[in-house]
């Protein structure tokens, strides 16, 4: 247990920073390389790929269709269900978000608009490994689906069965993604933003994965023109703010579902009560037992800190410098808190709202801002699948009366032809 | 003149395929450079660049209060109103921008909430040259003024007669900004991003500036954690698509007010009339005898291309293939059109709506993404200055229904911990 204003101002800062992820320049090059093949070879490179790293002796890489639409067969009614609840429930959330453009008339004569269009071609990755992500596919899927975005392309390896998950095809499925790509890592990042033969070139990419996936995603988007990404990425992490009378299990089993997710995510409890922390102290302890993922849990123990704090107060303010991914308030009141909520990604209100609930199925977005980002960024949301441009249309008087703002605006900057844009109509009007 | 139907493929991507803009190496080792000295020296660091490169004797950092409350007396009636002007219609434009959180239920006992959060701490950057820019201080200082952050910071070097001109400081006063700062360059970028004894750092930094600021809000963007930039940097440019009644000698004037901004400002008029192009060429000629800024614009038209095309339709595809930071239609009926806008920056409709007037006064926002990055990135507004997070409250009941679908998909997942958050709870219930 860290006692908070034992410890010096040095050790209180030490205390919230986050390991140091430092990119390889070994990942930097292959990467590299990668972006140089599947420039010019295309789905031949993918192709490799998928031998060389998947150890696949006969790859294919769009999904059949046929594939897709009877993905649901092979799931456990189960598992359907509790993917067409999510999705249901993570729909409605983000449906409330859809954007309406915005008309109003500045000056007499002169009418601006703000509108929304939705991104044309979007790019989802799902990252492979031990166990398929479904939730993942539904948490971008579904923002893809309800932009309207005309093309989605979803890549993801195929899995130690040689195929991609039905879980993972049938989310795809809800949310009406028009083509699966089975092609993971950083040549399937090229292969959305440069575009092959069977992958289409899309204008922004979302999606977690490892470090090479990551360089790939920083590395062309700022090298190919018309090119976006999603948010940089960071381990995930969790804060808990708790008072006396919060459930020391509750706080453990919080704790312990953020820390399985990786051996370098960060979790840390603020707590007033010396009394709670030493019982989460014991609950971690009994509960890290069973924990399949145990090593994981433990190792990502280590970078974590539970902390007593003088006051709930203060606790928010610690939590606004940190600025963590999720912020679980464990507290007997938290509504008078909740206004001092800053810099989180997702605020989880009370004793029976596990970040859990919010990873798979509350309805918000579980794509979030770590590593201090959410200073900065914004949680995932509907609006990450539009851009706004804006259009203006002017009446001859109303360019008149702007004539009065523009004409020393542009002289003072030393633009004549800005100037003679105007004189030119504004003589022209004359001339009517 | 270029006949679009009579080119080959190749020529016609070769013909909106803007000029490459190459990041040296050289420009991003002295950037690097200029972080590390900013990182250790902080403003010693500054006050040695204001020497070095704006060859000042007694450079000083922040200015005083009392010269930009000041800064009103040192400026013409008719500047000072155009500012003013300019002022009142982009803050109008953006006021009606405000963000609502939202809040509803996505399913019984389950209340989920988008919140809007303003960054709090913006920087702005604008740079110097020739002639002063307060347009850019109002593009960006209202949007920072209306989120109410509360920290805004402009940096912008000093001018020849070693200061900063006053039409910056009234137009910084009538945005409220908090401090000004004479600094320039990557300097200036490092130094907002870091933080210096005189400057707070920012978690945001807007504006434009030359090859070395662009590079520094890169490289600062990728490394400083919790730090974010506006857009990616571009040269200027616009498209016109005219039909044959438009007026040559506004296509030429719009043409020109936007080739003068730099030898690198690409224009493009898409126009369905060859008596139309050839007219527009000859007043082109005639307008540019009497420009001050002629070599610029005639380096620029050396970029740009009169391209006739067979119809407004195939003219609207071009532009969406292209891009266009700025989009000017000088159609007899824009309206019907206006639905086939795509991937434009700021659209300027009818006779009477020159570019200039959004550059200054018609309230839209002036910055704008170019170099095609308006197929994915929008036009500054309003929630560039804030950040989105979500917030969940589940009752008891709730979660129980919640979790037929958390538990399964936790379960898909392979994480345990998700769903023992759960199940600690469920158990909690049947004992309460």
């Amino acid at each position: 247990m860290i006692r908070w204003n034992e410890e010096s101002p040095k050790t209180q800062q030490a205390l919230l920073t986050r390991p140091a992820v430092m990119a390889s320049k070994t990942i930097q090059n292959s990467v590299q390389q990668i972006i140089e093949e599947v420039t010019c070879e295309g789905d031949a490179a993918l192709l490799k790929y998928a031998e060389l790293y998947d150890k696949r002796s006969n790859p294919r890489l769009v999904v059949p269709q046929e594939e897709i639409d009877n993905s649901a067969q092979q799931l456990s009614l189960e598992l359907k269900e509790a993917i067409e609840q999510a999705y249901a429930n993570v729909k409605t959330f983000h449906q409330a978000q859809q954007p309406k453009d915005i008309k109003l008339t500045t000056s007499p004569g002169v009418e601006c608009e703000l509108k929304y269009q939705a991104i044309d071609a979007i790019g989802l990755y799902i990252p492979g490994g031990s166990a398929p992500l479904p939730s993942s596919v539904l948490m971008q899927g579904v923002c893809a689906q309800l932009s309207g975005a005309k093309t989605v392309v979803l890549c993801t390896p195929v899995n130690g069965d040689n195929c991609i998950a039905p879980a993972i095809l049938y989310a795809a499925k809800l949310c009406g993604i028009s083509k699966v790509v089975e092609s993971g890592g950083a040549g399937a990042i090229a292969a959305m933003a440069i575009g092959t033969q069977s992958v289409p070139k899309v204008n922004k990419v979302f999606g977690p994965g490892n470090s090479y996936v990551t360089m790939a995603k920083q590395l062309l988007s700022q090298s190919q023109t018309g090119f976006a990404i999603d948010m940089p990425a960071g381990p995930s992490e969790v804060l808990i703010i708790a008072d006396e009378r919060a459930n020391p299990e509750f706080i453990a089993a919080d704790l312990l579902s953020q820390a399985e997710h990786g051996c370098d995510s960060q979790v840390i409890l603020l707590c007033n009560s010396e009394s709670v922390i030493e019982q989460t102290q014991r609950a971690l302890d009994a509960q890290l037992q069973v924990l399949p993922r145990r090593d994981i849990a433990q190792a990502a123990m280590a970078n974590s800190a539970l902390i007593l704090v003088d006051s709930i107060e203060l606790a928010f303010e610690i939590s606004a410098q940190y600025g963590p991914e999720h912020l679980i308030l464990q507290l007997a009141e938290a509504a008078p808190y909740l206004p001092q909520v800053k810099n989180a990604g997702s605020v989880f209100v009370g004793d029976y709202t596990p970040e859990s609930a919010g990873d798979y199925a509350s309805g918000t977005n579980h794509v979030l801002p770590t590593y201090g980002y959410s200073k900065v960024y914004s949680s995932l949301n509907l609006l990450d699948f539009y851009r706004t441009y804006t259009v203006q249309s002017i009446t001859p008087q109303g360019l008149k009366n702007l004539s009065r703002a523009i004409l020393p605006l542009a002289d003072a900057e030393g633009l004549d032809a800005h100037a003679n844009a105007v004189k030119i109509r504004l003589e022209a009007m004359k001339n009517d």
